[in-house]
């Protein structure tokens, strides 16, 4: 039987082992292999971490064992021995996972510390005060971490010592001081556990060692794995390493550094230091470090060294460090290396800089920006230092990004007019519908009380660009008396100015600073090598011309959704459309569209004006006419009013429109089968609009997209209709346009029959949205309430509306697109829908050949970015 | 080239040839050939036709050349000539399209009459007024059927003539009036159609042909193909056949027999006749025909013959036959012979008979009965006489079949109330929800108002096996007042008796006497074939001792689908269930729910007596709890009394639990996500009702089934919850109990995974409902509003709620199935929802391998039938 190696030394580890040895292990080895100053040590790997959990949460023998080799070994490479008090061994003990989960496991420090030990070292060092302040401090974490007792019985004897001789900080403690409370935490620990503090360094590492296995699934460990996905079955590694000092002495100290800015990408070693520290007192602010602009003067040859071998660790791992080290009597020791967290800003900047410096390719470049962290870079954002000044009164769901401030008013209408006399606006709504978009898109920024991410409200404002913070549970509207309450008790009028935060979910009173968005520079640059690498392209979702012009300044390569419904809402429309609605008979419903088509027409004509000479894709009326009625009595009445109807007319019409599952009831083509003139006169309109441009010398090529088919026979009977009255306006104005025709797949059913579809389409866009709702059965409006529950219990690892589900609706994508190409080899095939933004859906669906993704206009960079680095990942060659 | 051939004589066809002759052409054809007496003539094909058509309505020049010929070898074979005046060929032209579609399309007599031909004529016949009789009458159907002219103004001319005359009847008319007549009615044809009537009987001829052609499209035709199914691009053939008189002289005659009896299926000859008569005659009850028996003794020898002739038919065609003959001075032809229709009763009576006689096989006989036809025979019915007493008061959708009667009420309190009093009670609503299922169960009938085929009332209904009359827009209820009001202006108050037909789709007013169902004799005796021949068991929808009782009276073979939450709805319970719904916390949920499980076992235990040895199939709670909640005013206020609380926690809940798409909203499985302890509860129940049992010596294997699952991960964590819950009962009695856990498949996802959800599944139960309305993404409560416009406009032809859709939905099982049996070989596969009783959609499923289906009680005969024709059409072995 072949021996499972459960332990590395530094010396046999490398980075590349970072699955069996973790991060920080696998990093240390390979500094350890390069010649850094490294303190001895060796890995206890993950697969013992499993094994550990496999075994009922017990230690095998063979690891205890191993690890005993393992400690022999150390004792013998650095000349000490465990529990010798002469010449002790005294090691940390730390997590390290495959994935950086800073300060989520446990770590024990001063470990081989005993009685004894501590008796006789305290003597030869002459550091009384030093020793037993280490000794105190690993009795207290061994107590808390292995043992898992509260560390406070400890502490509160600590304080109370100190306040009996009113000392002031722990620096007052003196030599007998120090061995008093030791001797005093010994007793705590008895009282605790019955037994006393062990006295064999081994048993206490074994038992710290299980104590950073158990960590693993300590609370704070899981919720962190949670929300950073990482999986639970991972497992952690434990560094065991030789103890250093950089609180020993004066010529003592430790320190953090980057080798590049963080924060701008700038070059050159960043970081700070503290003298007689160790490695917590840098970051806890109890003392103000020092740059490292000062080490340089202060101690240079260690400076120096240290500059070396940073710059020698950036060229090695080819990217920017954040390392630990600490200084022991002069003597540098390097104690952790990895690649530095950076903003989005500088990761580009550091990118683009390390490719012209030639450390890295441009595909390396492309792969190594998270497309997600470009959305920072394209919001306007608060000025940081002006945030600080106000409060917060309201905290939300991050549901649409960017910044944006102004008076609050609680209706559309409200906001609308604030916005028509010059106000700025941010509208404020228990939850929206469609109503309220018209108000959404003008207004400032959204704050709605109810919903989620996925609710209308944050849907809608992410597909508008619109600043959105969702689920404000911290406000109450009192529209009544024009009030708004928060939770911490303010009250503000309408009228009252705020700032609202998208990026983070926070809304301030008063007026915050901000600052604009740009792709210039390096940001522009890396895009451009983006796109020469992707082999699809990326369309914007986009109603207006001001979001095409977003769209256009983002790189977006077409429109490929454009939804004609949220054009009827605007005043003078709305009004024939209800006329529309509400008449009985077809001749009426055709002349109220009549009224409605030059506005139509006007607004294609100024899309594809915007786009020219690249592809305008505008999908036909999708929503349910009941959502174009107005709901509330008053409406009800003035419209009653305009029509010279009485308003029961106008509620009865309201009640029978109403449906039980609106979301699967007469909608998309639907509507078309039962209102053929509404279809008629879209195309029309968008026939005109294309000849009317031809006078112009822009020749432009509609797309027209059929929503919802689920069967061929409606989408003939739709498409038959659409041919015909293009053909009459064509005849009508003896003119030529070429135009293509084809349809969202978006029912599971259409998704099945697709390849028979193709046969009669130009092209495919799956509405990934819907097809997504119907292959689950989940309501996006209802599921909020019950998949709470499924995140919680791990159920779902996903939320599928966020990533696209890969086995189920995947499956009838790729099946989809098989059997569409095969029946039409030409056949243009894209993904509109939210996961045309998201990076990981775009990941999955690059490789099954689509031609487009098309999403908001603030998330076309992300998506041209995916598509570059799906396109290298899959080594395709760009076409 | 090789000519078309587009006419072929009675001696070339024979009865195989329909699709190209029609149903008639080739029956007369067959006859012909078998030596029976049938008048001379030839068939202008189906593809003839079609060419007409294809041709742009106009007749191609070869087929009017083939006419010309056939004519002309006509006028060869019996030695008369068209327009030869002493020797003149009259011809009938008649419709025969591959299906019978009696007296939807044009048929034209006496062709070949002409002035000169009527006046020789009538002068060497010596009968002048038949003669003209028959010229007049060729004048006007001419003008009806081939010109396009209304009847009105022939008819409205003879009347006159007679008023004038104080004629009393047509017998009236002599011979001078006769030819006045037809001088009339030639002026009355010019003044139409500015031209003189054809003489040219060849022109006549053609043009009668394209008429009959024409009438395959005409109004009455296309509907009565559209519901009775037959596809519009059949085209129909044309039959010319020598013209015989049964109305020539005393010696003349005509009638129709069946070679059985079509109303109780005894054998001998069965029909009617009149002497000095035209086929019409017979049928049209202005003499009163005399009966086979008569004919006997009146023309014995022409009633040997015929009975000989009519024995031959049956047997040559082996099945009952229903023929039209004449009697032209004693002589006797066959005009027409084809299957006879037949009720359901005679249908099996005739095939058990036909069995026994040696004439068909088992099997034969089996495929003969459509399955749908059976359900006439599983409900009560109204005896025909005494409903014919009482007036008709409403008509609406055939939506649950059968017969109830009772006092109306308009709540499902005051009708449970009237039941319990002993009254008889008819439930009559706008339209039902859950909340009205109990009521719906007890009552004898229900009516709704509102709804169609697939509302909740008639889906209910039909589970129930309850009469059911729904979308019976002739009523009104002033429930205030407790009033209904019909549409023809009668007005009943509550406590008034209806009948209801729930089998024709009508309410009458007053006690209708009632006949019960039995499956005895022939009946009993035919289904036991059925089942001999089965590859796939019948299992029932039930959910209640009651319905267990009738499913097995009907040969259930097992329970499917126990849908528990009906159970929930009795009085005592759904206190409780109400109660847990409204606690903020699950210890108080768990205290209401153990008050549940009691009736709950209860339950269970009745359900596994009544169906033991077999199988019973539960499937955990299901709906949104939403629906447990009342929703008026007044019992909110009465619940809050009960419970203690405020009627606004009560309307506060309720309106959390709202859903904008209940249908894809918080039910199913992902009510066990987020409220383990309902389905434990149930599973404890499920459990202790078999250990209970088992003290009878009574061992169930309850099949515990999880309802929407739509992923591996949640249908673990709730199967996981179950068999928990399920050891610790078992361990706490010391029990040991077998039990199985499936799931229904009625999400597309849940059919995409079936691979790996078959690992942990006992079996599958496909729930087609669920899973036809999310591939298509139709909302059975809404669709009813936007499917009509796709029926009218052939955009649907079958509705996929009905009949399973086999491209989409089909797709899907066909590959869960496979994909589920190659993970889990033993994997038990059912079809429980409406398909699970239609016959078209049980003959698709049934070859792709299911093990059962399951379908209300009132349905499992259709479904055993269904499942044995269709064994026997895809050759299986019986297993």
């Amino acid at each position: 039987m072949i021996k499972n190696k459960y332990i590395y030394t530094f010396r046999e580890g490398n980075k590349d082992l970072k699955e069996l040895l973790g991060g920080k292990g696998a990093n240390l080895a390979e500094m350890t292999n390069l010649g850094l100053p490294v303190p001895e040590g060796f890995t206890i790997t993950t697969e013992a971490c499993k094994e550990y959990y496999n075994n009922h949460e017990t230690l095998p023998l063979e690891v205890e064992s191993q690890i005993y080799d393992a400690i022999s070994n150390l004792e013998e490479q650095i000349g000490k021995r465990f529990g010798d008090a002469r010449n002790p061994l005294l090691v940390s003990v730390r997590s390290g996972a495959r994935a950086s989960m800073p300060g989520m496991m446990d770590t024990i420090l001063n470990l081989g510390l005993n009685d004894e030990v501590a008796r006789v070292l305290a003597n030869t060092s002459n550091n009384v005060r030093f020793v037993y302040d280490s000794y105190r401090r690993l009795i207290m974490m061994y107590a808390n971490v292995v043992m898992g007792y509260d560390k406070d019985e400890f502490e509160k004897y600590l304080d109370d010592y100190k306040k009996e001789r009113k000392y002031e900080s722990d620096l007052d403690l003196d030599d007998e001081d120090m061995v008093n409370v030791t001797t005093a935490f010994k007793r705590i620990y008895k009282n605790l556990s019955g037994k006393d503090f062990p006295q064999e360094p081994k048993r206490q590492l074994v038992e710290a060692v299980k104590a950073v296995f158990r960590s693993w699934n300590n609370k704070r460990a899981v919720y962190y794995r949670k929300i950073n996905d990482i999986p639970d079955d991972w497992g952690t590694a434990v560094n065991v390493e030789r103890m250093v000092y950089g609180n020993l002495s004066t010529k003592s100290g430790t320190g953090v550094a980057f080798t590049r800015n963080p924060s701008t990408g700038e070059k050159g070693l960043f970081g700070e230091y503290l003298m007689e520290a160790q490695g917590e007192d840098v970051v806890s602010g109890a003392r103000t470090p020092k740059t490292m602009d000062v080490l340089k003067e202060e101690m240079p040859s260690v400076y120096k060294e240290f500059y070396n071998l940073a710059m020698k660790l950036e060229n090695h791992y080819k990217d920017m460090q954040d390392m630990e080290f600490t200084i022991e009597e002069g003597k540098l020791f390097m104690l952790q290396t990895r690649i530095g967290k950076r903003t989005s800003k500088a990761a580009i900047k550091i990118a683009v800089d390390q490719v012209k410096e030639g450390l890295i390719t441009k595909e390396e470049a492309i792969l190594r920006i998270k497309p997600e962290d470009l959305s920072g870079l394209l919001h306007k954002t608060f000025n940081e230092e002006d945030a600080k000044k106000h409060t917060i009164i309201g905290r939300g769901l991050k549901a649409s990004p960017g910044a944006g401030k102004g008076s609050i008013y609680f209706s559309a209408k409200d906001a609308i007019e604030a916005k028509n006399r010059g106000e700025n606006a941010v509208l404020i709504r228990l939850e929206t519908s469609a109503e309220d978009v018209e108000g959404m898109h003008v207004c400032d920024a959204l704050v709605t009380i109810r919903g989620g991410m996925t609710s209308h409200a944050a849907v809608v404002a992410r597909g508008l660009g619109a600043t959105c913070v969702a689920g404000c549970q911290d406000f109450q509207i009192d529209a009544l008396n024009g009030k708004l309450h928060t939770k911490m008790g303010e009250t503000l009028s309408v009228g009252d100015v705020v700032s609202v935060d998208g990026t983070n979910g926070i809304i301030y009173k008063g007026d915050v600073a901000m600052e604009d968005p740009e792709i210039t520079g390096e940001f522009a640059e890396f895009m451009r090598w983006a796109d020469a690498e992707s082999n699809a392209k990326v369309y914007a979702n986009a109603d207006t011309e001001k979001d095409a012009t977003i769209a256009r300044k983002f790189g977006a390569k077409g429109i490929g959704l454009v939804r004609t419904e949220h054009m009827f809402f605007e005043k003078e429309r709305i009004f024939f459309f209800r006329l529309m609605i509400l008449s009985g008979d077809k001749e009426t419903r055709k002349k109220a569209l009549e009224r409605i088509l030059p506005y139509q027409q006007g607004d294609f004509e100024k899309l594809f004006k915007v786009m020219y000479p690249d592809t305008v894709t505008i999908r036909l009326l999708d929503p349910p006419l009941h959502e174009f009625l107005p709901k509330k009595g008053e409406e009800t009445n003035n419209l009653a009013n305009i029509l010279h109807v009485s308003a029961k007319v106008i509620e009865d019409k309201v009640d029978s429109l109403k449906e039980i599952n609106p979301m699967m009831g007469q909608r998309g083509l639907r509507l078309a089968v039962n209102y053929p003139e509404i279809y008629e006169m879209q195309a029309e309109a968008i026939i005109k609009a294309a000849i009317n441009l031809k006078k112009e010398n822009i020749n432009v090529v509609p797309k027209i997209m059929i929503p919802l088919t689920s069967s061929m026979y409606e989408y003939m009977f739709v498409k038959d209709l659409i041919v015909k009255k293009i053909n009459e306006v064509l005849t009508a104005s003896n003119e030529k346009i070429k135009y293509q025709i084809g349809t969202m797949i978006e029912t599971p059913r259409s998704a099945l029959i697709a390849g028979v579809i193709a046969n009669e389409a130009d092209f495919f866009s799956f509405g990934t949205n819907d097809l997504t709702q119907m292959t689950y059965g989940f309501s996006r409006d209802d599921s909020e309430a019950f998949l709470k529950a499924y995140f919680d219990n791990n159920i779902l690892k996903d939320d599928p509306f966020i990533h696209i589900d890969e086995y189920g609706v995947g499956y009838l994508i790729r099946m989809a697109i098989a059997n569409g190409r095969k029946t039409n080899k030409e056949l243009e095939i894209g993904v509109c829908g939210e996961h045309g933004g998201d990076a990981k859906s775009i990941t999955f669906l690059n490789p099954l050949g689509i031609n487009y993704v098309s999403c908001s206009p603030y998330r076309v960079p992300i998506a041209r970015l995916t598509l570059a680095q799906a396109a290298i990942k899959s080594g395709a060659k760009k076409n």
